[in-house]
């Protein structure tokens, strides 16, 4: 394959060397081939990108799923979450898992469409902080229950006092990615309002790292407000219960900001906009634009702001990019995304690893690609339960949720290993993990966390967002390299204070024998003596 | 957040604490938000799930879709592929691609869907060895173009002489996920048969690790039998010659295998076969069934062959499940599966990396879900451009594509860290690669890879997949460690010969001159000690 330098015009290179044919296909035959793919086809294909790839994380996952929605209906309904996991091992590597929250619940028409369609939901469409964000995951649960063990899901849910609970069971159509209920009736429930979903499928029940226990105990570190109820496949319960009675902060929704928007999508908006003008259309469809910026923007635009917005042609967008990028606009409102809190992270934190110091530290608000995120950190360092000689442990949280898997691909992951972490006192290998008694917390809230795949293993790096997670670590740092240098201080203050305390009586004795001093003589000397010595230990 | 074991029933637990109403969010509203996701409007957003996630991971990504797709072409129309990369700096991160290759074409009809739809592919439902899988990749990366330039995808061909050359301009309606003809022409053009797709897009070019460069100098290692011809931004041209004619090995397509069948997908088969009985069922729509075999099946499953395939009810498909299980039945059929060969593996790595010793292997195949594959690795060690204290570097290959990004989260790169390399005489610290002078290439070959996402940049890790790579690796491993224990060996004789060389003249000089020997007497004597050291050495 030899690799040489030339100088060619285009498309001769492409017919110097005479094609060798041989009976194969054709335009027309592959033409004849080719065709639609539903979603659904697709990720029943395409499983491990929603994290479905063995049985271990499929139990997980499905959980994780369900868990997120009810977590997220509870908070949107302003209810605090209280959620009860079932997990039953039914014998030959299949589960019945039932979780059952007491969510505001789901009207009749949207369950089967929710629970029996891939790409279906509310939460796409907006900019607001939530743990679902695709609107596959519970379908996605659903469907890999279905081709696992052919058995339908189950719901239930109640949208209130007085009202019917409705029970259906589901299947998807995955050829045409589309509900098909097997049965639809009102059953008697002794909950008030709320959601109880039920998947059989095939998986695996561990403890450990990467397991059920895991993710609710983690989740509870990052959500001191939800009580959860586990059922273990055992039949042992375990209860996570709240540490406060006070929601996360209400999250708003929020429009896009005008710095994140592309050519192609302003281009769309300006076709669909309902505004006449051009900087009506920007005040009405993006946040932090008000008349004077809108007007602004249209100057450095060189447009009129009275212009028709809906016959913006191509070359005026490419303009109105350039105005958007020289005009200065305020950073979106940060009201729609709500960190846990540095005292919060901490209490989390110390409910799970007994350590000797703890430090946290919440980020001021940034913004990558036009959306609002704020990055939190905590370390935990010491203590009995921490391994010194092994790399700290990182725990990675997106959104309130736990991620438990890909930490390698994972832009927190990575940021921790970037930190230079030998200048707050720590031993770290080249392009590794510090090697400390340390256990990290990294947590990213936002109105749109950019995953590396639709299982939500792992935080795409942004440039932006990778910067503020070395930043908020850095200030962790700096708060350990202080309790750590202090310590050291002590210790060797310490060390010096008992050199002291075990010499200085035996000069006192020395002097008293060879000077004849009294006790109290002796005594005297002995105090001077240690006053001084401490003194001159201080400066 | 207290965490306490306790026994409960059902529900309790979900009643407790009476849930605190701030004004928000009921059922009906959130219904009121529920609605259907675009596939398109899903990628738009999430493309960081394609690989589009920064500038110049964009520019090597739509390169990478549109020279993946012109390779399986030719080689599906059995032609030597001949194909002519351009990138054109426009100037504020702004770049033209131009992809060219002598393929068979695509016929009129298809050219919209097959650029401006995602999800529409003839790969996705047939079990075959092919670069692309999801007919998702080249519409991505048009749309990418549209989103971040505005401008329409350009696509030219033709399927064969005297057939018209088609033009067309389009664009993708992401919120229907389906093309918009802008326009539609037939235009000169000086290429017997084959296709020219040009993009438009926000990149950003550079050299080293991730490169453009980078990613066609590893497809000429992975494809010796491609030519390719690469303009630079600079108008620099790189020619990659073609290192042999033969085109590799004609893959077929298989069905699926028995073992790798889900209950629930067994299910929906037999809701859709034409066959009448299950015993013609099985036959029909899985390799390696014979009649033999496939009543075998119904005998372990409690089945009447002859039973009707469409009136097998549930219970009767888990029996089947478990007589397929029960039943020994043969590994699919592997000329689906062409790997590139140890030969021409070598061959391959030797013309990137100048190094002192090469191995390589290709295993034999082996089966995942029911998807065949073979797993191939090679190695370079030693050599002027190779760092000795620095980690090795690892070339991932899957279906003759180089992977340049998500290095960590790779099973490819997971078993190269597994693989013990102490063992083969390399240091290698805990839980990282080895550190030697060593490149490392693994090749997976297979009807369907599973990647950790679309933007197919890492393998996922299945056992049988990772299994299969840490042999490879061993069989290398232990080459290697012949190689470097030989080189010790010569090099601790070569040690023993120089002393003997040194120091037995000396001892003759000094004999003679104590016993008055002769030059002749000296000679013999030395000559008998040196051999005689010679042999001991030996010994």
């Amino acid at each position: 394959m030899a690799k040489k330098k030339e100088k060619q015009q285009q498309s001769s290179a492409v017919r110097k060397r005479v094609p060798k044919k041989r009976a194969t296909e054709t335009a027309e035959s592959m033409a004849a081939r080719q065709r639609d793919i539903s979603v659904s086809e697709f990720f029943a294909k395409n499983r491990h990108l929603l994290g479905f790839d063995n049985p271990r994380k499929a139990l997980l996952n499905a959980i994780k799923e369900a868990v997120d929605n009810s977590l997220d209906a509870c908070e949107e309904g302003g209810i605090l979450p209280e959620v009860e996991v079932v997990v039953e091992d039914l014998g030959n590597d299949r589960f019945r898992i039932a979780i059952q929250d007491n969510g505001p619940g789901i009207v009749k028409r949207q369950i089967p469409n929710i629970f029996g369609k891939l790409l279906y939901g509310s939460k796409f469409h907006r900019l607001k902080m939530s743990r679902g964000q695709q609107g596959i995951g519970i379908s996605a649960a659903g469907m890999y229950g279905m081709l696992t063990t052919g058995k339908a899901v189950h719901i239930t849910s109640r949208t209130g006092k007085g009202r019917p609970a409705h029970h259906f069971q589901l299947q998807i159509d995955t050829k045409k990615n589309r509900p098909e209920v097997i049965s639809d009736t009102e059953v008697e429930w002794d909950v008030e309002h709320g959601t109880l979903v039920s998947i059989e499928l095939e998986g695996k029940h561990m403890r450990g790292k990467q397991s059920v226990d895991e993710y609710l105990r983690q989740t509870a570190i990052a959500n001191p407000h939800v009580k959860i109820v586990y059922k273990e496949p055992g039949g042992e319960t375990i209860t996570y219960e709240s540490s406060t009675d006070e929601l996360p902060a209400h999250t708003k929704e929020i429009k896009p900001h005008p710095y994140g928007v592309e050519l192609g999508v302003l281009q769309a908006m300006l076709k669909d906009t309902k505004a006449r003008s051009v900087s009506g259309f920007l005040q009405s469809e993006f946040s932090r634009v008000t008349q004077r910026v809108a007007e602004e923007i249209c100057t450095n635009a060189g447009l009129s702001p009275n212009a028709y917005a809906s016959r913006i042609g191509r070359h005026d967008v490419e303009q109105l990019m350039e105005g958007i990028a020289k005009t200065k606009i305020m950073n979106p409102p940060t009201s729609c995304v709500a960190p846990v809190g540095e005292e919060q992270l901490v209490q989390g934190l110390a409910s799970v690893v007994e350590a000797e110091f703890y430090a946290s530290t919440t980020r001021p608000p940034a913004v990558y690609r036009g959306n609002p995120f704020i990055i939190e950190a905590a370390l935990a360092y010491g203590g009995e339960g921490q391994e010194a000689d092994a790399p700290a442990r990182v725990l990675r949280i997106a959104n309130r949720v736990p991620l438990l898997y890909q930490q390698g691909g994972c832009c927190a992951y990575q940021s921790v290993v970037q930190t230079k972490w030998r200048n707050y006192g720590l031993t770290q290998p080249r392009g590794a993990l510090p090697v400390a008694p340390l256990t990290i917390v990294v947590h990213m809230a936002s109105v749109w966390v950019p995953f590396t795949s639709e299982s939500k293993e792992a935080i795409a790096s942004y440039p932006e967002i990778e910067d503020q997670i070395v930043r908020a670590l850095q200030e962790c740092g700096r708060k350990l390299k202080i309790y750590l240098s202090r310590r050291k201080r002590e210790a060797e203050a310490q060390r010096k204070r008992d050199y002291i305390e075990t010499y200085i009586p035996h000069i006192g004795i020395g002097l008293r024998e060879l000077l004849g001093f009294s006790e109290r003589e002796e005594q005297k000397v002995v105090t001077k003596l240690t006053g001084l010595l401490e003194r001159h230990r201080d400066g």
